[in-house]
């Protein structure tokens, strides 16, 4: 089954590429097979693209067989034929009554699979943090497979798609220009009186709606809606929009991301409306040096920790101290996060960066009953680093 | 800390019954305490709300506390303190080098919470299938409590979810409202080469505004964002959109969410553009006649199974076999479903309806190559059942 020439974004070789690593790294790790949970990883193996992770479903990679095993619901069989590089064969269906049932489980079949295919002794890897690999999931598995030795395979596909290949840096470079439209848009929605909710949905329409006319392209749905904390909400990262209006004297600080084809280019930025008080203007001004600082020290060679160090000394020289990271991998990704789940930018990552090397530098000051975000999307290149988005690191004041 | 008058829609009472029968089921299974990590229930008893799901974090009730503890990352502390009920002595926070680590983590800072409180020997659920409780986050809980009882606890909250408050009915009926404008807007933006992406930003947009001007009210994020397959797409019910335009000679099947307060009321049509096959107008006709069929027996005192099997006999004698589930317990929901994973309409489920009950009857055809889709979401009444939409159930042909 097809949709139109290509099910993927991607073609053959870039898939042949992307198992032949993830074969070299179970070499390494000393797995037979591997069965993963995560849906970016299984995106990223076969090129899966479904809403269908509410329900339990994995690929599975083993050294002896050729191709990678798609097991889900029978009624996701057709979205993985539509979806995936895998041949017909290589795609499994499970009865629906295994569906959120308290009496039979999805992992009985992913078992069976395993156990037809000479693995029941195998040693498995599962990604055993992953949303989607619950404490029942691995429960039933080791119960199915009682001779198999099922280990934590922690997030050794995320660490492969930590570095990117051109083609996806060039699905990346096309979510950037959707990225500057949705924060543009936002910012210029933003004003006294106007509903959160309002604007909250300019954000998802513009993003969605991606670059129109000629030559133009779709956006995808972003792995975490927009974020959009007003008031004394700036206080706190993770706070949706409300029913009520922007008023004047409030800061609000914007998180989103523009994506294509799954891959994720987020910012973010504050805006506040009316007269801004003393010490955020001074934040601002802080933040654009914490950001220039870490910008320049981001290059193949130097450490998420160094990054993390020249953000943190320029702050800390302002009198700021904070614990939470600065930043993290980006990419490909499915809801809840659009974080790789790789290196992070804080103190003690001693990831050593690499040329295509995509980072959310994401410096965030939360306070007490206010806040401030700016923030820059970044490619490591082969000698510094660029930014994937060109747009003011000021704090937007209307 | 608080957002204006109120932190949640619901008030005191509202949380203190939620509380007591939470209690309840506690004491009929015999736990000491639960650790809930699905962010419904956690909402449902302490109204937190933020999209912070992506890290641990976790409520937990113990029948010798007075008050359900609120533990999470520490940047969305604040953001407890501006969505719950509770006071701030039992909301505690994590330092970030737990999050997405490999030496640190947050079980090991929900243990501590847990033997400080005296129940390092308690016996203690936990949602082993729910999403967000993974099999590591299992392993580092008994790790860290040796001598304590760790068990799945099941859907216990959820079953609680699914027999709404009279102010939970209320909001339903509001998203309805905002349901019924999607899929208006949806239907009558799709038409041969618009972009189905632009048909999505529609949805979007509309969705999140809900309903404008006096007396209107905002809409909320869908757990699950439009699900519009196109074409031979149909045949699966989870793809999402493409950049491609709708073209004349196919339908589209869509599923959409309108949402307030984290409250849902799905709904699903069929849209063909041009001139449907007759197999595709009789399929509308023997949907039509199987809703109602559905409808007529779904009244308190009826199993999920009756409900079902009004359904099936009728698609039955026109010849039409098919296995999947028609129908699930909707309501409060974050990504990845709005389902709640308790009853579901199908073969043997053998739940009493009961007043006030909430269920998307969602009778899907996916065939080899073409699907249908027309449901309904519905309230148990107290002598009957009710839709909360005023949707035409045609097959919309244009």
């Amino acid at each position: 089954m097809q949709f139109g020439e290509n099910n993927t974004p991607f073609g053959e070789a870039e898939f042949a590429a992307r198992q032949a690593a993830a074969r070299e790294a179970m070499r390494r790790e000393g797995f037979d097979a591997i069965l993963l949970c995560d849906p970016a990883n299984m995106n990223y193996l076969t090129g899966y693209d479904g809403w269908s992770f509410y329900v339990h479903q994995a690929v599975i990679l083993a050294l002896e067989l050729d191709s990678p095993l798609w097991i889900g619901r029978n009624q996701d069989v057709n979205g993985a034929r539509l979806t995936t590089i895998l041949s017909d064969e290589n795609i499994l269906g499970y009865a629906d009554d295994h569906v959120q049932s308290l009496v039979k489980h999805p992992m009985q079949v992913m078992a069976a699979a395993l156990r037809e295919r000479g693995l029941a002794k195998a040693r498995i890897g599962v990604e055993a943090d992953c949303y989607y690999y619950t404490a029942r999931a691995d429960a039933v598995l080791k119960e199915e497979l009682p001779e198999a030795e099922i280990v934590d395979a922690g997030i050794l596909v995320n660490w492969l798609r930590s570095v990117k290949s051109e083609a996806e840096i060039a699905l990346m470079r096309e979510a950037a220009r959707i990225t500057e439209r949705i924060i543009e848009a936002a910012v210029e929605a933003m004003a006294d009186g106007v509903r959160q909710c309002d604007v909250a949905a300019i954000i998802q329409a513009t993003g969605t709606r991606g670059i129109p006319g000629e030559g133009g392209y779709g956006g995808d749905y972003p792995a975490i809606v927009p974020l959009m904390p007003n008031g004394v909400g700036t206080s706190c990262p993770h706070i949706t929009w409300r029913d009520e209006p922007f008023s004047a004297g409030t800061a609000t600080t914007i998180e989103i991301a523009g994506v294509r084809h799954r891959y994720h280019v987020p910012i973010s930025r504050t805006v506040f409306l009316g007269t801004p008080p003393k010490k955020m203007l001074e934040a601002a001004d802080i933040m654009a040096e914490g950001i220039e600082a870490g910008l320049s020290v981001a290059r193949p060679g130097a450490t998420a920790h160094d990054v993390w160090h020249a953000w943190n000394s320029t702050i800390e020289r302002h009198g700021i101290v904070k614990e939470s990271r600065c930043g993290y991998s980006i990419g490909l990704n499915y809801p809840p996060d659009w974080g790789e789940r790789t290196l992070s930018i804080r103190k003690g990552d001693e990831t050593v960066l690499k040329p295509n090397m995509t980072i959310h530098f994401m410096p965030g000051l939360w306070m007490d009953d206010w806040g401030m975000e700016i923030s820059e999307p970044i490619r490591i290149s082969s000698n510094g680093s660029e930014t994937f988005c060109a747009f003011s690191r000021e704090l937007f004041v209307k």
